[in-house]
């Protein structure tokens, strides 16, 4: 399917921020970007650059005052995600050596204290995708969506004894319990069709049977319609902004829609 | 300065054509994408990847039949470009690893055979910028602009013995030449705003004063407006499209104009 | 100078257990690898490659039963590191894209929690490599080193509450510091000449004035003969040993001496 | 089977030389290095970086008078080679994206001009394996292999001509005719146990059935014992040593031999 999506930000700064931006998707598995534009106004030279993980990195100087950015792309991605209950657990003599990052703890995924955790939430699974779908269904049934109740140094553990977060935390802990049983997992961001409240989004993936597959906590089933901004560790590898001073964002608006050709 | 680029191709395939694209620039050092489009009729599900340059590619199957393809940039790029006679050759030892490379012969730059033309050609001049620079002027004077008088297989030395050759053997020549020297070269495939005959460009990049540098022997002088599509050794590594089969071009079209704020 | 280093490890599992060590270093800025082998007993079949930072993994499955495995390298490494008291904090604007990176929060190192205690330290301070000396002999006067103390789950923050800690905490805490100031800074395992008590060794390295300076707050001052094994964010990139399974570490013996030439 | 091999190289320069070497295997798919030893009298100081292909190059400057080189290695490699008449040739479509870069022309590989020549040699073949294996024996019977009858700049089309030429050539000739018909092909150089005469080595790979298989048109059969140093897409990739000036080599002692465990 065709989505067009858009993000749309206002800031103020009362002095220049030096600010790295992840907005801009990139073709991949699963996706094409048939078209990419980003504007800023007042117009602000910017540079961008691949990180390790091959994000796109938009790099600039928000100017003293205000600033708008608006990141618009329009791209061919599924409308269904794959989903396969036979995928099996992969031997860690078997993963990629790629892969093998993927297992380890990360600053909010404290994936090496939740082994007990993750044994409870699991059990009586068969190894593999079963598991990575109970963890989700858990999340999903015990972590209860709120705005407001975390913020951007809550990591996974926290979470867990609070039980309310966005879709942020939703990720962390997903992740951290698939790596609690050495299934590789990792976040993403990105644009969800139709996320209802609307708003940039996370979820995460796990390496199971010999590929990602899409896992979302925060929705009751599998959806697809998803453009993929960024991939990461965790919350801390693909911050849609970062921003080396401070800054007031003033407004911000996301907007995915299907394009029928 | 902020130039749009159009890249137009209409093609006819008797049979379905695996073909390699590389049309889509990056935003990378001395210029940033602001708006990148790529537009496929009849709709083709296009993949992409970047190859060991970082260049863009985009791999499809040309239909049998008719297929246009229209590939459009925004880009903010510089309007002069830099020019230093004082750049001074850089030693071996102190190049860089990763420049060590394009001192190496390659399937159209035959530099290990032009040790005593470039001695020849760059005679009297300080090493460095002024040596690429006397380079860059004999292949002006020397070599005549000429279309049909060249093809895909035409390497430096042969056009050397024709001296006649097109915007790529007139980088060729030039690479071949600065390698000769020990001073890296690498072949650059974009947009020239105002090319005169409008077309897809290649030019050439030498590296001195410890930076690229930007030499085209095509143009009376040094000549700013360029959108940098890909880099490579020489022409094998930047072809615009790869075809793996019979292909017949209908019609390329490209314009390059500049937006004015 | 010319530094010989081995390390002994030997090992009983219950069962075969897939392991990745990180032993074996690499030749880079500031070292060239002489001589380098990897033995183990019984012999047992190895793969290796590069992490995403380009560290060298082994990976085998420790066999059922006792296993024992030797690394050992000749180097040619520096025998004092470089100081420069006048290196700058440089903007975040001049940094090169790659070091971005590390800047950010991570397992072990909370910067996003320590920007007062930083500020505190460092208070008095020029930019740059005062502050992160200040932070160095601060670490090294408040933080006891005390086997024992800590283990594999132990953050940055938690080590400053507790006061106690080893190499790896003396690092992490560095590291943290550094990056809440806005100053890139990594974790380096490897071998140091003369340390005492002997062991594999953790310390840290901040990125001032256009390049990575080592930094060790376990030293009373600067001390030179390192070889560098691995480098990354915190703990979690450089694990001398990844085991997945219950493993019995029965010995471990580390060696550094310098070679006479 | 454990090879032990080394390469040992006596030169003498009037003037001070920089050279890259690329003499140091490591470890991948098919071999381990459990020792590694690179020695240089009178000593020298060395760098070594990896370069697109991931090989390790070795760069110094051979000093004015006399200087002499030892690499040394032991590594675990297979005694036999894969070999797999079913293995059918890769559809474009299908190639992984890495592998598209070595169905490209390259400086001694003139592939493009050698679409006739490689139909008539695989006429009756079926496409994959079949038609290499023709290659490989097609050369080993019509290529002469003598000493001093090609040099560093001799292509591939120019030995079809001579019909004589050394491993380095022989190579050349099978990556070319393997490229005209759609198999990615690369050149790898090494050792080889039980080489006669004895040499540093040089084979091709072919990119079959969704691996690389090994060929070498120099041996009359499929012969393993192989110690991989080096890949690229020709010689202009992997030569052993790169001299930025006047060398004279005085002497190259090339062994290898089986270590009984």
């Amino acid at each position: 399917m065709l989505i067009q999506a858009s993000c749309f930000l206002d800031f103020t700064c009362e002095f220049p921020v030096p600010t790295i931006f992840m907005l801009r998707p990139k073709s991949g598995i699963g996706q094409f970007v048939m078209r990419d534009e980003l504007q800023v106004s007042p117009y602000v030279a910017m540079t961008e650059f691949a990180d390790t993980y091959g994000n796109l990195c938009q790099r600039l100087v928000l100017p003293a005052g205000q600033c708008q950015l608006r990141s618009t792309v329009v791209a061919d991605c599924a409308d269904v995600i794959d989903v396969d209950y036979g995928a099996a657990w992969t031997p860690i003599t078997d993963l990629p050596d790629g892969m093998l990052h993927f297992l380890l703890p990360s600053r909010y995924c404290e994936s090496d204290k939740l082994g007990d955790a993750s044994a409870e939430i699991t059990r009586g699974c068969n190894t593999g995708y079963e598991q990575v779908e109970a963890i989700r269904q858990w999340i999903h049934t015990h972590i209860q969506y709120e705005y407001g109740t975390t913020d951007s140094s809550t990591s996974a553990c926290d979470v867990l004894e609070t039980k309310k977060g966005v879709c942020r935390d939703f990720a962390h802990i997903g992740i951290s319990l698939c790596r609690a049983l050495d299934i590789p997992a990792r976040m993403v961001t990105g644009y969800l069709y139709e996320l209802d409240p609307m708003d940039l989004h996370a979820w995460f993936e796990a390496y199971i049977g010999g590929r990602w597959y899409c896992f979302d906590a925060t929705q009751h089933e599998p959806k697809g319609g998803r453009i993929l901004v960024a991939y990461g560790r965790d919350a801390a590898d693909v911050a849609f902004a970062t921003h080396f001073g401070a800054v007031t964002l003033n407004d911000m608006q996301i907007s995915v829609e299907e394009i029928i050709a």
